[in-house]
């Protein structure tokens, strides 16, 4: 598997067409590097909202971060700082800020996590395959994401066409023939980390081409990364500690209250 | 960057020189592929495990987990199977069944992880070195893990040696000047990722090899991969939310049922 990152795309501005830069970018390396069937075409959330015009005005960046807001998962204090605010946002994502980005931003402006990045990946991918004359080609549009555990950052796949997303090898056997039980492979996340290590984070390359991997590249678009996002009634960390334990302790001090001044219980709503 | 991961290493056993095999593996490639200076080499905790004695006889894999654990972090009851547990265990690990593995093991044992993985880590690296005449050479031990919020896995880094484990760019700018204030990458979680993608789940290449992120790279061992390990103090899903809330309504309970029954509240303990 090869991976690289070229430089010289330059400042992305709202409403610009993206994919003609990307193309553009990918045209002008070494004839190496031109693109060929089977490769992933790797682009960050960030340049993906900035052509598409996702850049807003927020002298108050909290208030942009609420709006995106579907769900408070978990909150915590900061000194000198706004409360630090793990959400789920409109995409189904779990982050902190809701994927509101104030770095590398025009002051005075936050950037917007894209309206669909499936849709942003399958219009790149749709442009690129026409341009270069391929039929198998990948695209993952990465952003950069907390883990529960772990401290550190990892770029996670936030949208995807024509790559396989979860490689699901349940039903298949180990080399002792046994069954394996709980693999479940999440690569368009693994990709996305793979393409981080060479983009960088201040280097100005946002797009990369990994190459090795046409075995996980298809014909069509295939399901997006939003198959990827656990579905909030599966999670068993859907809240944060400190919330559930609150959330709890308010219901059992209704019921505990009712029981101890003699009343029957009732549920409580 | 390019990755890749050799065939041949064939099947590890109890008291094998995991350092002689994996050497010999990267000695016997095409001539492009001997070990360079910047070269970070991954190894599957699998293999690692294998070498150092961990397979051990488990009727009762179940049993084996409830041994590695320190702290139960979450449980979900499964249909026709044992209950789900995710824990945190010896390592500071949060994973289902505490890293465990049944898989790709003989029948009757289970595979426990490493005792050190950063210790492994080490060993390797300074066998490594000597056997290639390298300085600059890094390690990492990888396992696969599971993730609040997304479905699938991917690997991480549990073991490492000789390479960044994480890249604080706090204090940086962007390119328009400001302050890079989140930005923590988990270098060494991304080039586990990254090499799962080349190794495969089933197809017995339990090593890879990085070549590209010799920024990465140094000539000490550095902090290992146990300071990826939130500390639990520091985690704000440190409890699945259904452990969390029964928590709070067993004391929240306690609490109202005092004051219900007219007596003055007492600290619950």
């Amino acid at each position: 598997m090869t991976v690289w990152a070229p430089s010289g795309l330059g400042e992305v501005r709202p409403g610009d067409d993206l994919a003609a830069l990307v193309g553009d970018l990918l045209a002008g390396g070494a004839p190496g590097d031109a693109l060929a069937e089977g490769d992933v075409v790797v682009v960050t959330s960030k340049v993906v909202s900035k052509a598409e015009g996702r850049v807003v005005a927020a002298a108050d960046r909290e208030q942009a971060i609420t709006d995106e807001t579907v769900r408070v998962v978990a909150t915590r204090e900061r000194p000198g700082q706004p409360p630090l605010r793990i959400v789920e946002n409109r995409l189904g994502l779990v982050m902190a800020a809701a994927g509101v980005d104030a770095s590398n931003t025009p002051d005075g402006t936050v950037l917007l996590l894209p309206l669909d990045p499936d849709v942003s990946a399958r219009a790149l991918r749709a442009t690129l395959r026409a341009r270069f004359g391929l039929t198998r080609l990948g695209v993952v549009v990465t952003d950069t994401a907390g883990r529960a555990w772990r401290d550190g950052l990892v770029d996670v796949a936030i949208g995807a066409a024509g790559i396989v997303v979860v490689e699901d090898l349940r039903g298949g056997v180990d080399a002792h023939g046994r069954p394996l039980t709980v693999t479940v492979t999440a690569v368009a996340d693994e990709v996305a980390s793979a393409s981080e290590l060479v983009r960088g984070k201040s280097a100005g390359r946002p797009v990369a081409v990994v190459r090795g991997l046409a075995r996980y590249v298809g014909d069509d678009d295939g399901p997006g990364a939003r198959s990827l996002v656990r579905a909030s009634a599966d999670d068993l960390f859907r809240e944060g500690s400190a919330e559930a334990y609150q959330g709890g302790y308010r219901d059992g001090f209704g019921e505990g209250f009712r029981e101890g001044s003699g009343n029957e219980p009732v549920p409580v709503d």
